[in-house]
C-alpha cells in the first residue's frame, strides 16, 4: 500500500475521528474484506439525501416536491458524488483488495463516489447530527451555491408540455414514423406535432421513449423561437 | 368538514406544535389546495429513512447492507405507514379538496399514508432533529419491536440459492416449459431443476419471472425437505 496517511484526509476534511478505525473502515472497499465500508455507505446515503432535502426545502421554499426531488437528485447522484471525492483527492486514501488494486480500482468514480457516503457515515457514528451536518454542507459548499435553474432538470416532453400549457397551446401529438435496424437495435424515428403552431419536429434514438425526449427537444426550440417577441 | 379538532391527535402523538399552521399544513391533501402537504412529506421520507437506517445500522451490527437495505425497505412502506396511520386514526383530521371528500379520500391509504410523513416533516420544521427522532421511534415502537426475520425478506431464488451454497450444491437450472394465452395475457410455466438432489419444481406466473419465483419457493421446500435429519 502507498496509502497517504489519514491525517492528511482528516485535515482536508476539517474533522478528527474520536474512533480512527471508523475512518478506516469507511475508506475500505468491499475487495479488501469483510470489515468494509458498506454498511457505512448505506447510512451515509440516508444522511446525505436527508440533509441535502432540508437545504432545498429552506432555499425553495416556493418549490413543489417534485421539482425539490429533482433538485435533489442533480446533487446527490454517483457523478457529482465522484467530483467531491476527486476534490479529496480520496482515491489516495482507499484500501482495496489486491485485485481491484491491480486494475486501478482507486481510481474508479463508483468506489470512490461510495467513499463519500462512507465517510459520512462514519462522522455521524463518531459524532453527532449537527457535526455531521457541518461536514455535509462543507463538502456540498460549491454545488449548493451552484445549484442548476429548475427547468433545466425536467426532460424535453415534460418543458415542452408546460411551456405549450402555460400559453395555452394544444399538447404535442408524438408518432412513430419509422423503425428500421435489426431486432436488438432497432432505430425508432418519431414526429413531434403541434398543429396549432404549425410545428413538426421529428427525433430519432434507440427506444420510441429516447426518439420522442430528441423529437422534443427540437420541438422546444422551434415552440421558443416563435414565442420570442422580434426585437 | 367533520373534522376532530388537532389538538387531539396533538396528544397521541405527544407532540404540541409551537407553530400551529406546520400541522394544519402537514394534514392537507394536494387536492385542497396549494397549501398542502407535499414538501413536507418530501422532507419527512427523508428523515423517516434515515432515522430507520440508523436504527437497523445500531440493532444488526452484523447484517450487511443489502439486508440492511430490505429490513428498512419492509418498514419504510406504504403498508406499514397506513398502519401506523391508522392507529391514528388519521383519517379524522385530514382535509380533503371537495371532490376528494366526496369520493371517501379520507379512508384512501396512500393518502393516510403521505401524511404520516408530511407530519414527520412538520414535527422537524418545528422542533429539532432529537425530538423528531423520538417521535418517529415511538411511531415505530411496535414495528421495530418486531421486526421479520431477515431470510424472509428475501426473494424465493435468492433464498433457493443461498441455501444451495450453504450446503455446497450446484446452482438451480430454470427454463420455460411451457408459454399458453394471447399475446397481452400470456401464462408462463417455468421448470427450476436441481439435479444433484434430483428435484424438479415447477411454477407458473404471469412472466417469466415471476414463474421463477414461484418455482423456486416450490424446489426451496423440496430441498428443506431433504435436508432436514429425520427424527
Amino acid at each position: 500500500m502507498n496509502n497517504r496517511p489519514l491525517s492528511q484526509l482528516a485535515q482536508q476534511l476539517g474533522y478528527t475521528f474520536n474512533d480512527a478505525s471508523l475512518f478506516e473502515e469507511a475508506l475500505t472497499h468491499r475487495s479488501a474484506g469483510s470489515n468494509n465500508n458498506e454498511r457505512l455507505e448505506f447510512l451515509g446515503d440516508s444522511i446525505l439525501n436527508f440533509i441535502i432535502a432540508h437545504e432545498l426545502f429552506k432555499m425553495y421554499p416556493d418549490v413543489d416536491e417534485g421539482d425539490l426531488s429533482r433538485l435533489r437528485a442533480s446533487l446527490v447522484n454517483g457523478d457529482s458524488l465522484a467530483e467531491i471525492s476527486a476534490g479529496l483527492q480520496l482515491g489516495d486514501f482507499i484500501t482495496l483488495g489486491a485485485g481491484e488494486k491491480r486494475s486501478g480500482g482507486h481510481r474508479r468514480k463508483s468506489i470512490q463516489a461510495d467513499c463519500v457516503e462512507s465517510i459520512i457515515g462514519a462522522v455521524y457514528c463518531d459524532s453527532d447530527f449537527e457535526t455531521c451536518r457541518r461536514l455535509v454542507l462543507k463538502l456540498y459548499q460549491d454545488k449548493l451555491n451552484n445549484i442548476p435553474d429548475i427547468s433545466t432538470l425536467k426532460d424535453p416532453k415534460t418543458r415542452l408540455q408546460e411551456l405549450l400549457q402555460s400559453r395555452q397551446r394544444a399538447l404535442p401529438v408524438y408518432e412513430v414514423v419509422a423503425i428500421t435496424g435489426q431486432a436488438h437495435s432497432q432505430t425508432f424515428e418519431v414526429s413531434c406535432t403541434i398543429e396549432q403552431l404549425g410545428i413538426v419536429a421529428t427525433g430519432k434514438g434507440g427506444s420510441r421513449r429516447k426518439a420522442e425526449q430528441v423529437a422534443a427537444q427540437v420541438a422546444f426550440t422551434k415552440v421558443e423561437q416563435q414565442f420570442q417577441p422580434v426585437k
